[in-house]
């Protein structure tokens, strides 16, 4: 790989990731036609944390987190450490110390598709990570990588500047160009969710709700009145 | 597969339904001789859940979430909707939305051999779900497939009317027909399980409260001083 | 294998148990020169524990915990018993009863290659387990293995009397011989970490604390403007 | 489990059978509307096979083979041996010898949700097994199962004397009752077929031959004449 | 996601996409710097094929391959086809039918983060695939994905008009921007190699091959005469 | 870890070493009491190959195949090169030049916990190699390890000296002080093993050839005449 650190990177404007980071990841998921999703073996340390953040990158090989230290340079307010890996590797990339310097560097979280260490700290500091494995497994600092170039993370494309949502649901990546409209159409899709809550909580099938008896028979569903009838079906 | 939804099933009665939910999965699984467990990649969305239900079930494709939408008015109060998928998927097919018609027609929990989303919002609302993942990843409703029909979920046959019981070890399916003797065959494996206890707690070895040593020594196990005796052996 | 029970073993000084105990996997792990980890899919059933003691050792085949009776009568206080398997498996082969013998016999928990149930009520007890998995699924009490012999346990040898600590970020094995130099090195890389870490907390980087430029730019790190540069770099 | 053999089990007749059989794994799936499919982790020991045979089941425990040899004295000329598990297992149930009876009782093959070993032998004897895993783990002969009753394997229900049709595509099974019916489908879908592969090998496009252009536009595909109008589409 | 199928994609210089074709997985992955790995779950249908091609794309929904009649009509000789998912599926998307028309429409072969089915025929055919998993499990034809578009499969981000290289050690994207210095840069790597070859061959030992002795000993490589020696070390 | 290289170690005469390999991997693996089995999930690169031969052994890190090379030069003609990882990966660190080297200091195969490349090129140079994975991912030489010491290999204890069987069942290792015993009693099980092959073939049921009548039915087995009796009994 080009063994690069790009220091400049136009980020998203932080009312539209706050805005985003709101939402959650599933709305937005949805938002921008369920794409962009990290797979979801990319799991939170611990549960309820909410974040949004520009991405700030880093590309490291398997067993080496040295470009670990060229990002912390990189982080501003805002952002989220987004590292993919150039092979599979669950080694403990990140610990305490390092999120001692991210924080101070102002960054909300991290999302490595590899493993981290320190846990118990990491959730007494409040430093949320979303990762791939808990490993105790130390890394070398050996092979340079590169920093805050596009990188493909748990099977998503990520590309410096983008917006990082994490929750308890996963990771999805919002590409910067496309990051206002997908607040907008994000933000539609919730306002008649409260109306459609309310509803389905009174006892209002969805079946009604949406409208769907038509079309589930159409496309063949036959309700039949007990599994009797199944053989003869 | 027959794209029906079956509205009658046979339920088995709510107080043998309940006293399994009260002994919990390890011991009605040992009960009915090690069987009907799902396997263990079924794991809950929250821990400290324990819920016994009928069985409402639902056979679906990879992505489309559809029938869960019929499902819901198959629903009746003391059910668990048990979802089977005709291929591996990992998909999100259950949030909150889902969880409030759920929840509304009476569900005790779910119970899905794919994914599920929105968790934070279900840990906060207390609707119990055992997945095979958690995914924000969305999903269509193109394809009808079948609800309220025999379905293989997670390794096990599961009949409608049959009692689910679900705890933070795993799953376990009850045949309605056999439920009745399981109770109580998992009722006498308790009765003197708090004698035991005591006895292991106060010191005694299973050794000797089992009576193994005899038959250990008789299948060929051998006491060594040390290891050093161990090359000797 | 031989089917043999190892009464007397040599134990590591439990003060030298208590002092890795107190480091932490992480530290102990790189104190030994990042070596004696166990593979990372052995996690704790719930978070905040971490033991050090003695090991303990059984060697068992998958679907049969008949040995975790003989080895409950060779622990004493301050054990930690570590189960091995002759092939995977991820059946529950530990449960509350069990797991009440071993308090009473002073153990300080397990770790298991394999699967363990009733988590709810060894969490209520207090009693720590690091497993490959959560299953309710019981096993049999027909063949016999070995009991205080060394087994490979998640990736890694484990010789009885070793020290095991265990803890939110995996589980480490240090062997016996060298405990004591380990604690030694182990607690001499926490020194200065104080020091450092106030220092990163304070805003100063990895790249200048740890002296890391002028390697970074011979091993080929170069600096970009911005990402448009990245084609003609 | 219910420690039982059952001796005599309703075939299905070896005419339909053998129809099936000829047809394939893939045809036969769909034309049973895409159900009976098991898991793709069930793959053929050596590649080129294509049988299909009246099923025989044995319901078996983790590292315990012992039902293999109740269910050899259960093979009719005709049928495929398929073994289902308790609990997840790798290990090597199934070797030459085991083979040799089989073959002598007239099984065509052999489907198992578990290991195989001696794969060089039983490629040279011509006796063609799906499996999980090949492992040379051996295993022991300690606790009764169950033969030639219902059983799940890899995710799919069989009833002794449903028909199984295996090849390099995977293993599908055809419940007993339907076979005829789904002979009758699969054999109508493989009409037409070869004129669809004329008409495709001569360059007709898929997108005319079945008519798809105005429902893709229909469903909302736009064509766009390059990448860089995606950002403005 | 944009439901679009782009036209026109620029293209790789055929004789370039054949010089990497010549050169093999490993020599290219190592001439861009050890990147554009897809990950080693990718794996051919059968073995001994190598091909090169320009990557024309599309992004499909598990257990949906409408897309892939689309991409059909993309497809110009030299071509092959590149298949990313929005969430982890193995359906079998493919099959001999498909190949037929990929074939006529001059695809060199197919690479999909998906199943494939009909492994026996597209063998016969000479119809070369790297895919996640063998499945017979068919698919729909309900939802729109996209074409030409850039897409993730199995880690890696493929642009329409990249190089894919695919041969037994899986496969690998070149970039079209930089496919013409990575050739260069690949072609000079297999200069001597022959001639290391022949030394190696001869017995000449890498340590003085590389000149490594030096470097080992300074990195801290210790000579020990014997296991013995290993514990005073 | 200790990054030490043996150059002297103890093996195992070769005319044990090459009556084992005779005997191959599951008849090894029994005569042993069913102990030193390698996961399963190493796999042959090519099938058919059996080897057999003294282990000489590295210890690597992720991403670092530098001890490759010191490990060359501790080969004896009659050797197989085993290799350990420190933690997982699948990075392809052995290739045709190295088994250029290996081939010419006499090793017979390698068995690695990581991954390989240039299978093409292995199978045409017959040199075997089980591994964990094939991957054209690329290593970096800039770690030292450790060579000729006991590592951990999948599962199993492999001490420099000991016997490596290696066939298309896997890998089974055979500690250098019981190899002979091994041996002993390996071959007298093959003995009377062509008997009951003969006995079985000719239609013989295991039931009788090995008298389990009685046993199982002590143990509980039950014979039904039909399915229907099932839910009777």
């Amino acid at each position: 790989m080009k063994t690069v650190a790009v220091r400049n990177i136009e980020r998203t404007p932080i009312e539209i990731v706050d805005g985003l980071g709101e939402l959650g990841v599933a709305t937005v998921h949805e938002a921008q036609g369920r794409t962009g999703l990290l797979q979801p073996y990319m799991r939170p340390i611990y549960s309820g944390a909410r974040i949004a953040g520009n991405a700030v990158t880093a590309l490291v090989h398997p067993g080496d987190n040295w470009m670990m230290h060229v990002v912390a340079e990189l982080i501003r307010p805002g952002d989220i450490v987004v590292v993919g890996l150039s092979a599979e590797n669950t080694d403990g990339m990140f610990g305490d110390l390092l999120a001692t310097s991210f924080m101070a560097q102002g960054a909300r979280g991290l999302v490595i598709d590899a493993g981290v260490r320190d846990v118990k700290d990491l959730t007494e500091m409040g430093f949320p990570v979303w990762s791939k494995a808990i490993s105790a497994k130390g890394t070398v600092k050996e092979t340079v990588g590169a920093a805050n170039v596009p990188v493909v993370v748990a099977g998503a494309l990520v590309t410096p500047g983008d917006v990082i949502v994490a929750d308890d649901d996963g990771v999805v990546v919002v590409p910067r160009k496309t990051a206002e409209q997908t607040l907008v159409a994000a933000r539609s899709r919730t306002e008649n969710e409260e109306e459609k809550r309310q509803k389905l909580g009174s006892g209002v099938l969805g079946l009604d709700l949406y409208g769907m008896r038509e079309r589930l028979e159409s496309e063949g569903l036959v309700y039949l009145d007990s599994l009797a009838d199944l053989d003869h079906s």
